[in-house]
């Protein structure tokens, strides 16, 4: 099989070829921006993957890889402006760039042309793909939603937090994966299987963000960290500090995130220390390796090559014990 | 063939069944809201009708049906933000209602649940269908970006906003049919020549909106005319007259669309006069004719029973010679 880097060189020469110079500029200029901004690409890597493990030809599935890569940051794009990000890859982000107006409508756009490339299939498996990509987008706008009601919501639980995160991140990886094991020609029991480890390891690799953006060592994370704390997020960290804290503890936690009388570096240090007393630091590597382990469980059941196992399971190690 | 009328009221039916009480509440609601808020229906019966036309069973082409009126409903709830419109159909718009955030997300989600229902055909068309889906798509997302565009422009052409008005309207019109077609079984041919139909019919309807929206008789219309007028709108009327008016005439016009100095009434009165005094209305007319004509040469041209082509001609008579 190819590796992940053979795959990703393809995908990003292929993606590369797509030009967006087509009128109106205004629409299309954002879109050209956005994809070329860069990103890890692990989803449309997953799908080529996929398709090569199955035995298909990896290139078969570059029109899907296409569609998959273009809809993510289609939410990209959207989710920043309901988010007031102003930075994403360390460049402005098209809301702030252009204008909120201009960022609604090339989403909308870049979300229509990720299904002209998702339909690129033989008809005989074209509305399976579909079927899964439509399911997809529509749970990852279901996470979003939940993620913007929690901001303004005080009883979160951690359940409900993992169950936002399954549909804001992980569905995507699952939905990459499986859509190129279609076109490999998989059968459905193994599809699902595959799907259930990205699930896992899209869990995972979500909560190892909100640890990075907490406990990231910053000469490797390459950017401050603190920012959830900032921003009064409620992440896998907050809410299992809420979780376990005694009643005081919980108080100061929640004074902390509503106070603006704090200064950034004090605000974070005071957030940190309760996070670190409450050993969630230690309590969310522990989930992480929970998830790892389960997605593990479900690439060992798979009646694939070892090989092929191999090259997922360091895939996987990679998302999940990433310093950045 | 079945009538306008008795597929509207099949459609209404089926639209009614589509429930979308799932989670969370915040993303649905607003889309059920949307649904039943109503309107003319006229593009999803346009598709059952075309593929009845065809010798189809209309039945067949419901979910494409479907996934056209949930598309141009989600083109609405968006626009209803870039233009920020308070009211649609006698109702606060969802941004309004609920917030733009909640607009944008749910409009990303109906369109996803658009494409679900736009797939649910046989797999020897469904490429089809979903290749004129998605171009026209991507083109009312063009339209409306010119749109957008030319608010802040002085120098649009009529020939421009034709361009614009084919994006923005007529081409869902023409989509709407040919979709329709090709599910009743129509050859290549004959479906380009109903979506020219369409095109034409389609540009005279929005030129009709422009006519009635300051010439309007008030009682029949329904609601107030002049709103063009009162939000400097660069409608048909509008860029006619300037192309028309002399120098003097050209300064007043634009004094008029840029000064605050003049109450409503004033505003609207000083308009119109000059939109009369250049028989911009009667020119308006004639062009919205020559559209209606040129549209029905193509119906005349098509392999299609005369009973067929009769009902096609009273719906584009219909739609064209509207009061309200």
């Amino acid at each position: 099989m190819h590796s992940f880097d053979e795959l990703l060189a393809y995908f990003e020469d292929n993606l590369k070829e797509q030009k967006f110079i087509n009128e109106p500029e205004e629409l299309y200029a954002p879109i050209s921006y956005t994809l070329a901004l860069g990103g890890k690409r692990i989803r449309p890597v997953l799908t080529l993957m996929a398709c090569d493990i199955f035995g298909g030809n990896y290139k078969d599935a570059l029109p899907q890889a296409i569609a998959i890569e273009m809809f993510h940051n289609f939410t990209l794009i959207h989710d920043d402006i309901m988010d007031n990000a102003p930075i994403r890859r360390g460049r402005a982000t098209v809301y702030k760039k252009w204008s909120p107006n201009i960022a609604i409508l090339s989403g909308d756009t870049l979300f229509a042309y990720a299904y002209q490339f998702a339909q690129k299939a033989d008809k005989n498996i074209v509305q399976d793909i579909l079927s899964v990509f439509n399911k997809t987008a529509i749970e990852v706008c279901e996470g979003q939603q939940y993620d913007l009601n929690f901001e303004t919501r005080n009883d979160v639980s951690v359940e409900e937090y993992v169950k936002m995160i399954r549909l804001k991140t992980a569905v995507l990886f699952g939905a990459s994966l499986k859509i190129g094991s279609i076109i490999g020609g998989a059968d459905k029991d193994e599809s699902e299987k595959l799907y259930n480890f990205a699930l896992n390891i899209g869990l995972g690799f979500q909560l190892k963000d909100d640890l990075l953006d907490t406990f990231g060592d910053e000469s490797i994370f390459g950017k401050k960290t603190g920012g959830d704390i900032l921003t009064n997020k409620k992440t896998f960290l907050f809410l299992k500090a809420l979780e376990l804290a005694e009643e005081d503890t919980k108080k100061q936690l929640l004074k902390y995130y509503s106070s603006t009388e704090y200064n950034d570096e004090d605000k974070i240090e005071r957030v940190k220390s309760i996070f670190s007393k409450l050993s969630v630091d230690t309590i969310t590597e522990t989930e992480i390796d929970k998830y790892f382990k389960d997605g593990i469980k479900f690439l060992e059941s798979m009646n694939i090559s070892r090989e092929n196992k191999d090259e997922l399971y360091k895939l996987a190690f990679k998302m999940i014990h990433r310093s950045n």
